[in-house]
């Protein structure tokens, strides 16, 4: 059985979004019970970070990426280069594993959508589950 | 056909583990022949490098984590943010090809989980093979 | 259903070769409408990249692995250990929402195999659909 939803969200620069309760509501829809949930973004200069969705920990990610792509460099592609190489490092993709209706996440582990770009965006993430 | 199974794993910090001989006896067990193999962690302070189990490169990795993620830096997030951030960066998940019964993997490629906590933890990784 | 066929691809150092083409041409034969393109490969000094195809851009990529990973820097691991650690960021796999029998890739998102190797190599890449 493969189930598809998509998740629309607004952004702005820096703008962080916690979709685990999205993604678990398209698991819950999908009525598969074991199986695969893949979430995937199609863009190039945001990112998904499967961690703990603490503020204090997001600051310290933050100045990790700021440490290898800072926003004040001269990069020669024009405008948002920082923003594709930290989209790349942060990865468009994951694939979670179904039990029971659920997600198998850590206790911490949340999905977390890092918009990277330098204005605001339409993002479209697409949630497809694969299963019985 | 899908197939499910746990890999437990006792760490210690700094502890790296190479599981391709665990996996690829799930992938037996399984009896799926033509599919995929999804490696997941559930976690946040810990990952998953497919690599060359090379112990003279693992010590280059070691240094290139604590090149932008140093132990002894000042963090917001309390105790092991460092932990976090390298966890992030080697990923929790990874989707490999299953022919013949076996995974695709390359000569040199082994999947290791390696702990980036501060302390000894009790590790499952959630191993989900789909095929026929 | 599940469908698998091989990508052969000739490199030298620091070649890059968009293979989104490649991958879109294996979808089409699969047949499959809707489903998933596990994109993988089976190597540790070479890696995936899924980001804009432009030329500047690429070099600020360069930059970047250059920035944590240089060539010139002395490593335990004998040759390439930049390879390897650039292989390991760069990562060897991706899965692909598939709908209408096309990949879902945002506008700029090219599916991008970086050779990080000191010498040509004769590369695979694996991909395998799964969907109906």
């Amino acid at each position: 059985m493969l189930y598809r939803d998509l998740i629309k969200l607004e952004t702005e620069p820096g703008k962080r979004i916690d979709i685990t309760k999205d993604v678990e509501n398209v698991v819950k829809k999908s009525n598969i019970k074991e199986g695969l949930c893949n979430v995937f973004f199609p863009g190039t200069t945001a990112g998904l970070i499967l961690n703990e969705n603490d503020i204090m920990l997001m600051n310290d990610f933050e100045r990790f990426f700021e440490s290898f792509s800072p926003q004040n460099r001269l990069y020669q592609h024009a405008e948002n280069a920082y923003s594709h190489i930290r989209g790349s490092v942060a990865k468009c993709e994951v694939t979670i594993p179904v039990s029971n209706g659920k997600l198998i996440l850590g206790e911490w582990q949340n999905i977390i959508f890092w918009e990277f770009d330098t204005r605001d965006r339409s993002r479209t993430i697409v949630i497809t589950i694969s299963g019985k």
